[in-house]
């Protein structure tokens, strides 16, 4: 089927007609679900907002409560995405069925009977979801004051960030009592807190401030945070989604604790009623209370020994025997525990009875579920948990003071058990002294350095945390069912089949095609890809407080390792668009690992490899040792495009949707940093503030991207968006050669586009990079065609379909349309996808032939390429892995990327009998 | 087949006849072996020393260099065992034959042609092993100054042990900075280097002395060390026993990195030639350059990359691509790596370009083999590797300053980027405040605590190192060769038979017996015991630098754990002998991995669990939360009859030797605590340097074995130890009541044993306790009379025997012998090995059978137990385990050791068809 651009979706703006969508759990149903967010996408011209109201059932037709927001518009103002929240609720079906109903007068918001209830007071805000009654401070230190349960019971108190650095690292362990060193603590200290305005199902609170020093010296508010904390009717469990951001001198700034705590109200509470749980492996819990009445000498009885096992209240002391009540004094009460993660695949796990007391080994295990509740089996109490724990380590879970009136239980997201987090460069520049210096050297280890560029001053890493309030200790499989859940939170979508119908995200993907042996063998080719980078993840140990989410970019065959270590090859920074990729591969297929695998990419790329505040905020960093260490600074890698997906399935994470309104500034940053500086051979420098050299593609596609979403969400600046989306597309509509062009000059001050320094006049000149097409471009461009429809610039359309014609296009033909040839370029396979969008457009099917033939016999893989992995085992390796040595992320990427627009726009040209 | 206690030995001793023995390696035979030392016994009256000549030949019959010395004689002055040892070999046998030939005059050292050459200076010793040359200098920091090779190559220099300790810990981590604390580095400062006077196959260098401090303030010398170098002829290995004292107050000194240390001249090696092996998993090896020229964005050329990654060195610059030899200086050298084991289930690995610059993650994997290189492809290297790497965690590999001129390579036993090593008490007392307070609480936790008595002052630890030196960077394969080499050094052993026929260790035991039903269901249920301890091991986690080789003693079943954390429950101490299981399981079924389990199991007991040095010197700590927290300081933990096994079959391991040495003095300190302190009610106290209470049996045994040890070894002081064995056997023969007296009064000053305080006029008193015989006492008294032989001292043997009958026989035959019976006892399982001693002595059938009665019948494990384990999964655990909650180790080590013995003296009376 070839897709249609136009003119399929239907324009019934004013039917009554009902739509409905059906959305499912990915992965299996969840056995437990504390209130779920999801996106639908809706057909063009179809429900407005204003008069469209949504309700959703169950497989059983019950009405559920349901809180429904756009997350983006088409462009006649018709919701094409909504954003979805349903209540906790025992009842969990295998799919929710979603009515938009037009013509009602009652608009979106029409579910306001839920058990959610805000009350926005001066000095603090409450929620209270039906079950727990949190409060929220507006300044201070304290996030969370207190949560309540329904009953009445306060189990939580004084929830805080904690951050400790130091001021130095010592140089090897002999210098460790370097006393020029300095130790600092610092506690969260608010800045802004704010409420969602619509809070029928699910509430949104967001607190930003930054972390003040409590101790140690003077030090400066730093480490920025915005803590999102969403809070569902009739439910138990608070979601964080918790950012920070590096602000500081990164030799003078490490990071050795970095955590969220919360104290536990205990008193009253006899100690050996006084319940911990650690979530252990696969499932496993630690079961102990802080003072132990089983394995004693003497038995108080059967049932007092189970029931603490349990997590119950213990019988009257009068009922135990004797032997064992009148001796409770010598029954040492353990008040703190502490479980590191310092490595993916072992944890440590000890207590103590106090402090000035040894800690005795538990002992732990490989990898820790990262969940760990204290409280009391009558006082209840307080659960916290951190997705992908282990795979974020070194991450900690510590309970203290257990024994007191006040216990704590604090949750790590860097362990201060764990060496410092280092973010000073990785060398020193190795007497690199300008940019012939620099440009050598690239030319041997890849690496793109320039001093002072390999900072961190801006980066950010996003965790998710939920809490949990119980009335009391809950039970054992109560706690593990909690930790699947924090790890692998239930995720509600359509059908690939419903996502490609509406048109909302792409035309350019269609679902997997085993029909004949050509396309089977393709889609058997993307399933490999995936599982191989799956797999290496986990034989790569790619895991890490800031790593996690990212894989490398080349492979060494000859040490059968990942290029970790050399300048320009290691972490991948989203080079070549494998986001997009892993992305489209999700739609395409539904599946829950593909979803779980593409979401931590988004959450590293578009956190960690992107500058979010100073000099460079908007742009990212090319691919390299650290993620943030080569100096090739670049709108390319924080490609809004690349996150979109997910943003629109979430039901639009703010914490996304607040990365994309950040880089609708990336254009300014143009006036302070030239991409090309290094090699730029015509003398111009930018004007900032005025005039800003970009290129068509790995610049202007990221803004253009940036743009058209902005103007999708209707964000606050959506209209200066649009304008500027629309200037740039008219600009590069008259550009004699268009994209062709490679370049422009970009006015910040009034959005235009113009020809580039070397052609001032437009004669035409022809610049076209490999690299142009291959971070976003033709996805954006697509979807910006389809976007602007009737309202298109005009020439626009044309100046790329040619890029698209003659990027692979014979001399000749390039060479009479454009006076030359455009000579020998590069990843002709991943360009395929332009033959096949120009084939599509045109209908013309010896084009999409010609894209086949790209696909199969230009570079990248071939039909020929091994797919499969060799075993590496032995004295050869660290540790046994999978090689594919023929596999580049270059590769993948753009093979994904081309396999799966082609099957998309050109399937019918495709040869059924290749193999 | 029922042992002859007496007569089978022929006294031939002047016989011209050569006697031979086998030995062969446990497991399979290895790839390698670097010089191995093996003890074998010989029976009674064969061989004399003076007058024997041993020599060894393979499968071949060739003859081979062969070291050989005597470990233990008979009394009557022949050998009982000797110690051997044997060169480095290509050549390695399946199994050796040892000859020796009587009637010689040139005695026992007969084979002086090895290529082994020591060289006594006054500064120093020299030893050449005919492929490495090893300088240890008499005084200073330096152990090992130099490290040649055959060809002249330095490749180690300035080998010396370093040690980091830090005056307190934060008591939480945001009190890290507290600046009340010290940080020291201290250094070995040497005070004693001896070498063995026989040095043909095999040097052994001694070196003594203590830890110096070197920066951080003032510190007393302190943690002494005593460091064994073995050298073997034509090794290239050199291996290190390393053993440590912990001697300062626990809540002032804690450890935080402990280790070995060589400087590797690399200076001349070009940056591309010098290499890093770093052991990883299962055989892994991590092969690095310290500037690698792989993956590189131009290829020098196939030749030169395979060669780095082959640890060759590489072909001339000229001959490579340009590219790449014009372009080394942008390739960044890395300097250090470090690897931490920190948890047994992961490690982490990182490397740096140079200190102040950030870390790389490599990253880690599970579980690391221990065992580390650096040096360079042409001028050699030195490989370090620590026996148990992962077991002994927190422990690290270190390698730093590679890309200098003196590169270093640093074995931490403990790693400097672990938590502190915190030996403080794990409670405060709980406010116990007299006896009457104490022995309260030992009611309920079972510990048995006193002010003051939970103190590691005077425990150690053994650690088991191997350095290699090599002319070149060696092949991945070798180093991996090395890595097994190093965790499973080879053992050679006699079988199992002819260690029986010569009745050198015992006569209780015999071959496995699966010839019935009941023998074979005995000898299933003696290998479920060991191998479920085995498993335990690895699914508790029973492992870290103090903490491996020992297991628990009891289980908690309500929560699935064993008793880690209760009072008098948790490591096991030695309770109740589970090393004379374990070790006689290993004699008679010669299993590897039984080896390995109570090779392990000496390793620790006989370190950890005893007080080397202060005024408790010579005695163990009872079963407790910390391997030293009990107080009660009990004789019968440290028991040498405990280690004798290993000793001898080791061939006089020098260390255990020395443990046993320190043990002679273990009578001295009862006059400074008597170990009834808190149940006395005789108002008895006892006279330092005078007159001491002893008991019979947990602590007359340790006493007696180690009198009997040092008798055959002919130590230093034999002939007190014989005095004192014989006089105390002659004081317990003269007790009205014998052994059924239960303590006596020691003099400390002739060494006589008289009757208790309670009975000062031997009128006879009964005070049999269950304990008396479950720590060593059979198998000690059984030996001892078999050695005395004719010589034993009147009426000891009777005593003896009557203990045997009576403890289990008939209140009314109780009260007939000693005007009252014994009344309601204990461990009646483990006991039955005594009734099985006298029906063998006295050929008594009926006697036999009531043996297996008590064996089968009484307490302890029943046939009807349920001898399988049960998977514990999901939340009841923190990990999935497989429990056996009806297994006590004081019931396995009993049931083991009567199970042993009773099929060894009462195997005709044993009922086949039980099953
Ligand atoms: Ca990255
Ligand atoms: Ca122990």
């Amino acid at each position: 089927v070839t897709p249609q651009l136009f003119g399929n979706s239907s324009s019934n703006s004013n039917s009554s007609s009902p739509g409905t969508a059906t959305v499912h759990w990915i992965g299996d149903k969840p056995a437990y679900q504390s209130g779920t967010t999801f996106g639908l996408p809706w057909p063009r011209g179809k429900h407005h907002s204003e008069n469209t109201k949504f309700t959703i059932s169950g497989d059983s037709s019950e009405q559920i409560e349901l809180q429904s927001w756009v997350t983006g518009y088409w462009p006649d103002g018709s919701v094409k995405w909504s954003g979805h929240a349903i209540p906790e609720s025992e009842n969990i079906y295998n799919k929710y069925t979603v009515t938009a109903q037009n013509g009602t007068t009652s608009g979106l918001y029409t579910n306001p009977t839920g058990s959610l209830v805000v009350t926005n007071a001066s000095d603090k805000l409450t929620i209270h979801t039906g079950k727990l009654q949190v409060s929220f401070p507006k300044a201070g230190s304290v996030l969370v004051s207190e949560i309540k349960t329904k009953s009445g019971k306060i189990i939580g108190n004084d929830g805080k960030l904690v951050l400790q650095s130091q001021s130095g690292v010592a140089n090897d362990p002999s210098n460790r009592g370097n006393s020029s060193i300095q130790h600092f603590n610092f506690e969260s200290s608010i800045e802004a807190v704010t409420v969602s305005e619509e809070s029928s199902v699910r509430a949104l609170v967001t607190i930003r401030g930054k972390h003040q020093v409590t101790r140690g010296g003077d030090h400066d508010n730093w480490l920025p945070f915005v803590v999102r904390f969403y809070l569902y009717a009739n439910s138990d469990a608070i979601k964080l989604v918790h950012s920070i951001v590096f602000d500081a001198a990164a030799n003078e700034n490490f990071i050795t604790g970095l955590g969220l705590r919360f104290a536990v109200p205990l008193a009253g509470e006899k100690q050996y009623n006084r319940h911990v749980r650690i979530a252990g492996v696969d499932g496993g819990v630690l079961n102990e209370a802080v003072q132990g009445i089983t394995g004693l000498r003497r038995d108080p009885g059967a049932a007092v020994r189970t029931a603490q096992y349990d997590g119950a209240a213990l019988a009257a002391e009068s009922t135990w025997d004797p032997r064992v009540s009148s001796r409770l004094r010598w029954i040492p009460t353990f008040s703190d525990y502490i479980l590191s993660q310092l490595s993916p695949d072992g944890f440590t796990l000890k207590k103590r009875t106090k402090a000035g007391q040894s800690w005795i080994n538990i002992p732990g295990g490989t990898r820790a579920g990262g969940f760990a509740y204290l409280g009391g089996a009558t006082q209840g109490g307080l659960a916290v948990g951190l997705r992908d724990f282990w795979k974020r380590y070194p991450s900690a879970l510590e309970i203290s003071s257990a024994a007191t009136d006040v216990g704590e239980i604090t949750l790590w997201l860097y362990s201060p058990e764990a060496q410092p987090l280092d973010l000073r460069p990785f060398h020193d520049g190795l007497g690199q002294k300008n940019y012939t210096d620099e440009l050598d050297a690239l030319d041997i280890t890849y690496e793109d350095w320039e001093e002072g560029f390999d900072t961190p001053y801006g980066i950010a890493r996003t965790s998710e945390i939920t809490i949990f309030g119980f009335e009391n200790t809950p039970s054992r499989d109560k706690l593990a069912s909690l930790t699947e859940h924090i790890n692998n939170p239930p995720v509600l979508v359509a059908d690939s089949e419903y996502l490609k119908e509406t048109e909302a995200i792409g035309t350019y993907w269609a679902l997997p095609d085993t029909t004949s042996t050509a396309s089977a063998t393709i889609e058997s080719h993307l399933e490999f890809l995936f599982e191989f980078y799956q797999e290496q993840i986990e034989q790569r140990r790619w895991y890490g407080f800031l790593d996690f989410g990212d894989f490398m970019h080349t492979y060494d065959p000859d040490r059968h390792t990942w290029r970790y270590d050399v300048g320009g090859y290691a972490w991948d920074n989203s080079e070549l668009s494998p986001d997009l990729f892993f992305w489209l591969f999700f739609l395409r297929t539904g599946r829950a690992d593909v979803y779980r695998f593409a979401e931590a990419l988004t959450r590293h790329t578009g956190e960690v490899d992107v500058y979010h505040i100073g000099q460079w905020k908007g742009l990212g960093t090319r691919h390299g040792v650290q993620h943030f260490s080569d100096s090739a600074k670049q709108a390319r890698i924080s490609q809004p495009q690349y996150r979109k997906y997910f943003y629109y399935i979430s039901g639009g994470d703010e914490r996304v949707g607040e990365l994309m309104e950040e880089l609708l500034d990336t254009d300014k940053t143009y006036g302070v940093l030239d991409p090309n500086r290094k090699v730029r051979t015509d003398g111009w420098t930018p004007s900032p503030g005025s005039t800003v050299a970009i290129g068509l593609g790995t610049d202007w596609s990221s803004l253009a991207g940036g743009w058209l979403i902005e103007w999708e969400r209707r964000g606050s600046r959506w209209e200066e968006a649009k304008s500027k989306l629309t200037s740039t597309i008219t600009g590069i509509a008259s550009l004699k050669n268009g994209f062709v062009t490679g370049s422009g000059l970009y006015s910040l001050e009034n959005s235009t586009l113009g020809p580039p320094p070397t052609d001032p006049q437009n004669n035409g000149i022809v610049a076209v990079s490999h690299l142009s097409a291959v971070f976003g471009l033709p996805e954006v461009v697509s979807e910006a065609i389809e976007y602007f429809g009737a309202d298109l610039p005009t020439g626009f359309k044309d100046a790329w379909l040619d890029y698209c014609y003659y990027f692979q296009a014979t001399a000749a033909e390039q060479a009479a349309r454009y006076g030359v040839s455009f000579g020998s370029l590069n990843l002709y396979q991943g360009h395929s996808r332009l033959t096949a969008y120009v084939a599509n457009q045109r209908g013309n099917s010896s084009l999409g032939a010609r894209a086949w033939r790209e696909f199969y016999t230009t570079d990248g893989f071939q039909a020929t390429s091994p797919w499969n992995t060799t075993r590496v085992e032995g004295s050869d390796v660290l540790a046994a892995v999978d090689e594919a040595s023929w596999v580049s992320t270059n590769d993948v990427a753009q093979y994904g990327l081309a396999a799966i627009q082609n099957l998309a726009l050109v399937r019918e040209s495709l040869d059924d009998s290749v193999s």
